[in-house]
This record gives structure tokens, sequence and C-alpha cells, in this order.
């Protein structure tokens, strides 16, 4: 059996590694519902900072959009399996992301001892979006990232204050856009240099044959990640997160993981321990 | 007829005066609701930033919570005066405040090229609240401002950021607050030591009798400030923005001004020109 | 009519524009000489400090020189146009150009509230002077700028003091050069990669031909400003201005601009305002 | 049973306690013998860098001194139960304690990842002792700390080195002093404001009555600790502890703590874990 | 006899006890006149400075104002042994002073391989005087030191330059005054915390009786310098220097000398060497 | 006769020259033997600290370690020339060099006023070596110098503190290493960018033949110093030395000296006068 002390020492090397490195963190799925995982999360995040690790945290909205459109008795309208945005929509999104969910994050980090201060991709022009067209028609307000300034969050992480930042961006008029969370994690992790993209799901990770709970992938290259994406091997709900890790990789980042959120502490038990969880994506050469 | 350079000739006192000085703005009233009158202030704040002054903006809501609570089928409950927060009504509050006014500031504040970064008072615990007391019944989630941690403030100012701050505030246990967007804009003047605390509203300036249209106070002093308040001499509207001179002046902001928000670039004429306008608060020895 | 309002909005892109940048002013002719357009250069000059610019002031003599010679009872010889400048006449300069005329400078801007510092080509060897060579004989201590050590301006201007610097140069052997104002001021801005040289004229700028008041270029590329210079279609008092342009241009000066100094606040009119004032030379490319 | 994750965040606590503080251990007794142990208080003192805690480790010989001394001949005198310290002896002293301690510990941290240096009281004038006056005989070089000089390691920490100090002291004329390595600790600990000063023993901890191994003191405070000084409770090894832990709480560091350094990674389970091992010494009003 | 190696040995003391402190040095007499003695000087100031120390160099003006009035035509007048200053006077002082004896102390200190900038008391506000009131008449522009703002010496010595002052004051409303230099240099020495202030002098010292050479004085507290000028013991030519030493000692400065600059390399004797030279003036305490 | 203000101002160009450079001294041979000498060269040493320059000294053993190990019964054992080193020999090698030589001239540092602080190549990692492979014969810890880390140098000499650096190494496993003095200081000098490496010795300088004492090199330049190693010119005890030199030759030191030890202040005479002394190796460019 591991004694404490056992544990500390198994995680030393990884203190070692990462002292002073950014860690971007994509938060969703079960952990921002289940209020026990949520909990953890916010120490495990708070944890990364008082042990010189300086975490980011990205996240995107979940059932609170779709409660509050139905509430104010919106009828949510698709386009090819997206969501169409329009500016009635696109206030409601802002609001709950920036306005709640965001807030309600920081609340949390902030009970934990933490110094967190919550950015909408508005904020200092953070996240920049330009409008997604889609050849099956008007999407409206739905974005893609197109720049990631990221002065404001090398700002905040050196002084010791934790960024908690909302998928909203800014268009080119100033207008606001509902972009991909995981787009924007893949986009911030290269833009401010991370040490590793850690994005918490609702499965185990990524699977070679999604109907075959037994071929879990443990650790692929970028080259891999990109075959599955052309030939349509990722799970739907894969996509985006396989293309924010493809993102980050080439902007430099060495290591992105899809974790497990459901599991508790899956973001420290990634980080400080030896034993692997979830899949791993790495550059080719590495 | 003043030239262009008579215009700059008239501000350089005023320049020179000002110049790597704080001044806190409360942003509020039809200034918030015209779309002319915003698309001035906002001029108006990225000038003060250019020129050398660093702002801060403050503001509350406005219709636009109540126009969000009826869309949601929410009946407003009144004591004394005060409007009952429920839970419900303040995740409301908060979403239109944090995610909606402030973030469609800052979006407007970065299309006259600044970088303006919103927050509300739970970032990096900004404005920490207690419960307010009514003797005439519980008003749920209303605060009263308790402290301001004016750390973050201070960075983004000298970092050349504009902050624009929302009034929602942190309870002891994490929980929102709504408070007064007035109080927060005095106790944050106070806090960073700003060089002068303007208030936008929707009247000329402060009357020495409501009734009476001619008597605008021009100059007063904080005793007076605080004789008519003690006197209920003071309109109802008039009485949180009074308090917010008091509170400002007595931690040490030399001068805070009540001016017409309904009149274009008011906030300009206050700063750079000779010619006063609206009600002038200052410390008594002044 | 434009209100004061409208003025400093009208003048915003511009302080957005040169915030924090260093503007080279040239400062002579009329506006050396007429009180009332002296004090107006000062408030200028005092005002783009006041809003985050940082002027650095270059002079030359005037009149004072020759008046000064005259009382002292020297004749002046001149060489193929050029004032021979034997060791007495060079101490006559020397004593005039740094001694009282840049001392006054500086004493009017410091009335304005700035902190204006004098400097010679000799102080921290600002600007070194080879011996001008012509061909029709000695000129004694007249001197070409042969380099210019930039650091004493960098320093003063980032701690917010107004450099103020006189024509006299440093030679090889420590002894002073007089050297041409303009071509110092062209040198200074290229040095300290000023976003503007402006240059104060006695005439309304350059005339495409200049028996034809009507002929004023608005605007010229640095190409034309060289076959002006090479078909000597510029006028004899504007040749070194041109030649300070284009060495300007030449060190990655975007702008230089040669405006009427016997126009009150020219210099105002020409960097806060939209109207176009005298002539504006850019590079090729621009 | 504890999973790792439960382990990291039970130490949160802890982390964010002493993050970015100073933490002095004297390092002696059987865990600067036994190979396995000494091991464990590298991996431990690297691990408190690792997680921002600045560590400085103090130690003294042991039986290497002696060792050396009996291989060169040398034969021990006593007074009054202290060691004389003649001229030669203190030159092996010095050896032992500066090159030969001083020096494996510092390759043993570097093995560890960690960056230390290693130095002596003589060092930037480090540790400036005084002659020891003892009433039953002249003890030569054995002295007592007079004062600490924090500069060099105040430096040295702030840029993530960990200073590892020997118990060799300077004198009035650059001589030599054996000063006790508690007694060092103690007044390090008080100089550079410590968070905590922890020093590894032989024992479990203090015993009230020191014949009974179940009379263990967990906590007490400084008065009682001086009272049992003064009443010659305390066991003679541990007087000089107890001493090192009145100066250090007297010069302002809240808690001291005598561990067993014979229990694997006791530093850990002290500093990172709920469980309370050895005794802890407080301030009088703590 | 001394080999060099001795002379160095001997001024290490000195090195050590003046290692980054300022002294300032009051240059004037026949050290200014003569070459020979000119260049000496301007040695000994660059040695200063590159052995650590960092020197202000302050002078007055000497035979060459009085050349130019002749030569201008102007007939000197007095008032009470005060040289009247009209308009015209105080521009030639201001002319000669920071036009021709300043900036030719730069050029000798920058052939050196110092970097010397020379300053007037207009320059940054440095030297502030007010009028002079005579009982005998109005002395027009002489001043007396009011003030000094030393920010920009402060500036200019940690950036490595060698500040040269000349002794022209600014007045309340910007004009020119003409003040005592050894005012000046005794102003300076207590605004900068000067280690030291050092007036070069015709004559060996002080005497105690100033018939009688053998009466050299070589160290005296301030008390009895007051003395000496209460009873009009002092030399009227060292009066001024004697308030000068007072008026810095006040100011905190320990040191002050009176030396002769006609011997070679006094300033260098008088710092470096064991040897007493001239007269010392030291704080009553000392 | 030279007074002593001529002895400083001969000294000035080399002030000048050496401000703020680094100057690595290898101290060995009679200089540290003898008493006056020693006490000599550690006035040198903080002379050169006080006039501005940063040395840092490189230091062996000397007949200390024969001493110990004869007293200790330890037989020397010799392989091609080269002392065996066996683990228990290393001991001893470390314990003098950094527990007794290096301690002993730090305290003879600090009586002169300087601020030293004792280094052994395994502080902070500064000197890595790795195994000496002799074709003879297994010399055991007997090392090369790999590579120099000289961040803890460039602080401490930023600082102000004076490093003296003791010959013994940390190789691959932590594990110490013996290495020659001369080498230490050539690859210290190559790493920190000095402006001269001076070895100090116990023979004049190098010969040309060198059984003529009348063969002395004045200067050469690196390829003859290489010339002489490839041809066995030179003396078997200056081979280490000319290394050292080529050594910081390529590494970019302009400088090197080679100068007899046994004359007092040879240091001060190499340095700081114009007589020549020793050997100077420059760069063959030079």
């Amino acid at each position: 059996m591991q004694t404490p002390a056992d544990v500390l020492i198994e995680a030393l090397p990884y203190f070692r590694e990462f002292y002073g490195k950014i860690v971007v963190v994509k938060y969703g799925g079960n952990a921002m519902i289940d209020e026990t995982l949520k909990e953890q999360v916010m120490q495990d995040i708070a944890l990364l900072h008082y042990v010189g690790i300086r975490p980011i945290l990205v996240h995107g909205g979940g059932p609170e959009i779709s409660a509050l459109m139905k509430q104010m008795g919106y009828e949510p309208t698709f386009v090819g399996g997206l969501r169409v945005t329009d500016a009635a929509t696109m206030e409601i999104v802002e609001m709950v992301l920036a306005g709640k969910t965001n807030k309600s994050i920081v609340a949390l980090l902030n009970r934990q001892g933490a110094q967190a201060v919550g950015l909408s991709g508005k904020d200092a022009n953070l996240i920049v979006a330009c409008k997604m067209h889609s050849p099956k028609g008007d999407l409206g307000y739905v974005g893609e990232v197109a720049r990631v300034n990221p002065g404001i969050l090398n700002l905040l992480v050196e002084r010791g204050y934790i960024p908690v930042v909302s998928s909203v961006a800014i268009g080119p008029d100033g207008e606001s856009y509902n972009v991909n969370a995981d787009h924007v994690a893949g986009h911030i992790a290269a833009a401010v240099g991370a040490a590793k993209l850690v994005i918490l799901t609702d499965v185990e990770g990524l699977y070679a044959d999604y109907n075959d709970k037994s071929s879990l992938i443990v650790d692929m290259d970028v080259a891999r990640a990109e075959e599955m994406l052309r030939t349509g091997a990722a799970d739907r709900g894969m996509i985006p997160k396989l293309e924010a890790c493809i993102t980050a990789i080439e902007g430099g980042v060495p290591r992105c993981h899809l974790i497990d959120g459901r599991k508790p502490h899956a973001l420290l038990i990634e980080i400080f321990t030896d034993q692997g969880i979830g899949t791993m994506v790495h550059g080719s050469g590495a």
C-alpha cells in the first residue's frame, strides 16, 4: 500500500517537469454538472496553482443554455447538425457563458483560496472569430477561432491569477460569436506555449473503434489523429477535441490528453501519477 | 469662435493635471441606453486612455434586467422600496450584468482601439459584499459593499488595459450579491486612489430643492452632502450617488462629479474644459 | 460649429496613433522670434507631452548670433554662400545657441509645467560632426553631422523629460562645430525612431514652383523630394529641410512635415486635426 | 484506503499555506548516515522546492569528524562536556563540514534535479560567531552565533537555488568557529523570516518525561519550552534544539517542529499531511 | 620609495569607502584657467567615475564673463561689493556659463572617455533661486539658492553620466539668476546625499589667521566654521565656501574639503591617499 | 619619481578599460603559500572589486593535499605522471580544496571588506567533468572539464559578491572529480565572457627556451601557443596553463596573462600599469 509520502514522491518528477509551466484545461461534460465532480476539479486546478504550475481553464456551456432558451420560449433550429444562432440566441449564449457559468467557476476557485479572473473572448480581444460558412445554410453567429491574443493571459498567469475563459469570441465588428470551446482551448494552448492541454470528457478516452470499449487508444501521434479525422474513424463528439489537440500540437504543445472527467480527480491522476489515464496525443517526432 | 487649437490649449491644464492619474467613471442612465450617447461615452473613455489618464468604468444594469425577468415569467416583489432578490433573480441579474451589459461595453471600447477587460466583483474577489439587513423583511441577495480588493485593477491600469466593472459582488461563501453600482464606484475610487469620481446621471446635477430647476448646486463640500442626506433634502435617486461621493472623498478622492449623461460628451466637457457642468462635491478643506 | 468636445473627438485617432511615440520638432524662424508664437509653440510641445507623446525639440540660432557678433565688433565673411566660422565666431555661436537660446526655450517649457532639459551636441557626445570641406575655401568650424548617439535622448524621454537640443556638434578632438539644425533634426529623428519629424518654417510649405504660391505640394514621396533636390527645383531655404526629411525617412521615420510656424498652433493642427497643413513627405512605399 | 489523488487533495491546504515561503530544515542524526534515509530527505527537499516552497538546509557534522580525527591521530579532550577545539581540530572540523558533508549533500540534491549551493558561515560572512566562554576552561574555537547576515540566502532562494549551510562560523578576525548546527538553524530561520523551522532528530519528539515514551509532547508554546530549559526537564540532546526553536520563535517564525528523521519521509508527512508527527513548538499567542 | 602597487594599495580603503557614492566637486580658480591643471582635473574626475564613484561637477564662471562684457562695451557697477546684474549682464553671464564654460568642460571630460552632460539650473528646474535683497540697493538678477530639485542628477549618475552644473538658477517666473557657485555646490551636495563635497580653491586651505600662512586649519567641525563666519575671522573669499560647507554638513554630508586646486591632482590626493591636504570641515559629532 | 597621483593617472586608462568587466584570476603557487604574498593577492582582488571590476578567483590545492594524505597514512601512486585518485584520495582532495583552502581564501577576502562566496564545481553544477582516460592505466577520479554552467557566477558578480572557485568538479552521477585548476580557470573565463584571464605562477612567464632565462616571451598569439604545445617547447608545468589560455581565447577572452605570483602585487602591476609583466597570450587577429 502507498503511504501519503510515497504518493508525493511518485509525483516529484511531475512537479519538477511542470514547475512554472502553463497547463490549459478544457473543462466540460459531467465534471461541469455533477456538484461533487465540480468541486473536485476546482480543487485540482487550485492544487496545480499551488505547486507552481500555471493553469488556464477554458469552458463552454452545457445544458444551461438550452434550459434558459426554453424558459424564454425559444425553439432551437438546426442546419446540418449545427444550431442556428440568431442574435437573440447569441445573447442568451453569451449571458449564460460569460455571466453565469464563468462567474460560478471563478467563485468556486476563489473558495479554494485561488485568485481566479473570468474572461470572455471579448476581453482584451482575447479570441477573435470569423463567421463559419456552412454549405447547408446560414448559421448566424456561429464562428471559427481566427486568432488568439494571449497578452492578457500571460500577464495574469505571471502574477499568479488563474484565468477562466468562456468560449465567446469577438468578430471583426465587435459582434459576439459562439465558438467551440475545445477549439478555443487548442488555440489558447498553442498561443501561450502550454506544456500540456488536458480535455475533460465524458468517456474514458478515444477508442480505435468506438463500438468496442476494449479498443481505447492510450497513446498516439498527431499523424494518427489526423488520419482518424480524415477517415471518419473518430466518434462525432470527439472530432472537435481531436482537432483541438492537433491545433495545440502544431502550435508547439508537446502533449495533449483526452481524459475521463467523470473519474474523481482525473486531472491530478493524469498529471501527477505514473498511472496512464485516457488518451495521449503527441507530436509525430516524440 | 474657438479654433480646434484653442480647444486643445484650453484643455492643456487638464491634460497636465490628470496625466497618469486614475479616473473612475460610473456609467448609467440614458447614456447606457441611447445608442448615440453610448458610442460617445466609449469615445470619451478611449480618449481619456489615449491622453495618458487611466479610466476605470463601473456600470450597473438598466432596463435589461427587468426585461429578461419578464420574458422568463418572473414577477418582481418589493420590500421597503427595494427589490427582493431571490436566488433565481440573482442569477438573472448576474447573467445580464456580467454576461451581457459588461461584455457589450467591453466590445464597444475595443472598437475604439482600447483594450478593455470586463470584471465582475467575483473576479479576483474584487468586490466583497455582506448581506443587507432590512428592518422590513428579508431582501435575499441584496448586499452592501464590505471591501474592495483593488490589486487586479491596479495591475490592469498599469499595463494600459481599461477595466470595466459590473456591480455584482461576492459574499463570504462565494455566493453572488446584487450591490448598488454607485456604491461600487465610490468604493473603487477610494481603494485605487482615484483623482476623480465622475457619475453619469439623467439629470443636470444636484438641486438644492429638486422641485426648482434653477437651484442647481455647482459646487459643495462633503459636509453639505452629508447634511443633505441627513435632512432628506436630496432627491431619492440621488441618495446612493451622494453616498458614493462621500465614500470616495472620505477615502481620499479630492473631487467627485454628478454630471448629465444625456448631454453629448459630458465627460470630456467636465474633464477637459473650463466650462463647469453638473455638481462637484469636494472635501471640506478644499 | 465645432464644440470643444467635437474637437477632442476629432483628435482621438491622433491621440491613439501617437500614444507613447517620439515626435521630433525642428523649431525655427518667426515662431522663434515672435513672442506670441513662441509661447504658443511651448504650449503645443507641453501639450504633446501631457497627452502621452514624447517630444524632442531641436533648434538652431537666429538673428541673435549676428546681433552678438556685431556687438562684439566682428564682421562676417562668406565663402560660397556659407559663413566662414573661425574659432572666435564658433565661440559666439556656441554661447548663443547653448547658453542663451537653448536655456530660454527650456525656461519657457518649464513654465508650462514640463521638465525640459537642454542639451548641446557635446553633451554625452550626442551629435558628432566632421569638418565640412568646401571646394571654394576653408569654412573653419562648419561641420556636417557624422553620427548621433541617442542614448541620453532615449533615457530622458522615457523618464518624462523633454530634451531641447541646440545645433552645436562635437568634433573628433572635442572641438565645437556649427551644424545645420535641420540636419540635426533629421538625424535625431532617424536615430530615435521617431514617429514624425515636424519642421517649422516661415512659409506655407514646399511649392512645386516657388514663384507660384498656388503650387503648394500637400503630399509627396521621398523620391520626389530627392528629384527636387537634384533638379534644383526647391527654394534655397528649403534645401536643408528637404535633406532632413530624406535622412529621417531613410532612417525609418514614416512621415515628415514642413509646416508654417507663423500660423498659431500650427503644430497642434498638423498633429491633432484632420485639416492638412503644409507639406508632408513620406516613404516611397507609403 | 487513500488514493493518490486523495493524498494530493489532503496536501492542498499545505501547498497553499507554504507557497513561496521559506522553510528551514536542520538535517542531522540517522537521516544523515543511513543511505536510504539520506536519499529520502533529498527527495523531500527537492519536492519542497518544486511545489513552490523555498527550502534552506542546515547541517552539522556527524561521526565523520571523529572518524577523521582518529585517522589523523588526534585524541579528543573535553571540558565540561564540550569538546575542546584547538586550531588543528578546528581545521579538521571545517574540512569535514564544509568540504565533505556539505558538498556531498549538494551533489545529492543536484541529482534530484535541484540547483543546490553549499555555503559555510564564512561565505559572505553568513554566520558571525564570538568565542564561547566556559567557566570550566578554554574551549578553543567553540563559538556562539552572534549574528546572521542573510543577504546571500535571500538572493539564492529568490533565484530558485537551494542553500545548504554548514555550521562553521566566522570570528571577528576571520578565524573559524565551530558552532552548534541547531543554533545556526534557529538563527537563520529568524533572519530570513521562515514560515517553519523543522529539526530532524533521532527520537520521536520531545517527551515531558524522557524516561516515559508515552509522554510525547505533541504541541507546546514557547513559554513551556523555556520552562523546560529552566527546570532541566529536557533531555540533554534536546537542549540546543529547544533553544533553536525559541530563537526562531522569538525572531518571528510561527512554528517549529522536532521530528523523527528515522521515519521515512518524515519531512513530507509533517508538512503535507494532517497527521501530526513529532513535537510542535509555537508562539505563546498562537 | 612607493611603487605603483603601494600607491594603489594605500588607496584601497578609499576605493572601498567611496564605492558607489556621490562626490560633489566645486571647480573654480586657477584650476579652471591653467590648461595643464584643467586637463588634470578632468583626468581626476574621469578617474573617480571609473573607480565606481559618482562625481558631480559644479562650476562658476571666471575671468571670461568680465572679458566678454568688456568686449561688448559694458561697464561693471558694484553695490556693497556685489556686481549689479541687469538683464543685459545676466544674458552675458548665462551665455558664458551655460554656453561656453559648461560645454568646454563637458568636451574635456568626454575626451577622457567619460559621458558628461552639461546642465544649468534651468534644466529640469534643477536650481531654483529667489532674488537677493541687499540693503544697499537693487542688485538686479543676483539670486540666492532657494531649492535644488535633484531628480535629474540622480537619474544621470545612476546611469553612469557625469553631470556638469553651471551656477545659473531659475526664478519664480522662469527668469535667470546669477547665483554663487559655491552655494550651488553646497546645496547640491546636501540634496543628493553626497559622501563628500570638495571645493577647489587658489589657496592652501583655510587659515585661522589669514595673514599667517602657518596657521592652516587641517580639520575643524561645523561649529567652528560657523563661529569663524560670525566673528569675521574668515578671509572674504572663503566666506561663500565656508557657507557651502555648512549647508552641505547640515544637509547630512559627512565631510567637506577646501583644497588647493593649484596643486596637481589635488583631488586625487585628497580622496585616495593618507596624506591630508587642505582643510576638512566635518559635523560637530564626528 | 612618480607621485601617488601619477600612479593613479597612469592607471586611468586601465580603470576605464575594465570598468564593469569580469577578470578571472587563477591563484596558485607561492602566492598561495607565503603569508605576505597571500595577503597581497587578497588586497589586489579586493581592489579590483572596489574599482568596479568583477573578479572571479579560481584555485587548486597545493602542498596541503599531500600533507594531509601523509598524515592520514596514504601513499601516493602515479600512472604516467598523474596521481592515481582513488575514492579515499578524492575525499581528501575535496575536503582540503573545498573545506580548507577555499574557505580560508574566502575569510581573507572578507577581511579586506569584500563579500566573497566560496564554491566548488558541485555547487549549482558549476563544473561538470567526465573521467579522464589515460592509455597507461586507470587514474580513478581524475576528470576533464566537460562543461561550465556559469549562471551562479553571473548572479554573484552582478550583485557584488566575489566568487572563489575550487577545482573540484561533479561527474554524471554526482561523484566528485579532481580537475586541473588552470583548466577550470580557462573554461570559466570563456563561459562568463571575461575581459582577461590572469594566471599566477612561480616563474617570470613563459620562456621560448626554458633553459634560457633571457628568452622570456612578452607577447604571443594563440597560434604560437598551440605550436609550442604541439612541439613540446613548453615547460611541463606550463602546459596546462597554456591550454587554459587557448581555451579562454577560443571562447572569446581577448587576453590571457601568465605572471609571476612571487612578485608583490603582480596582479595590480599587470592590470593597472604600463609596465609589461609576464607573458601575454592573445587571439590571432589581435
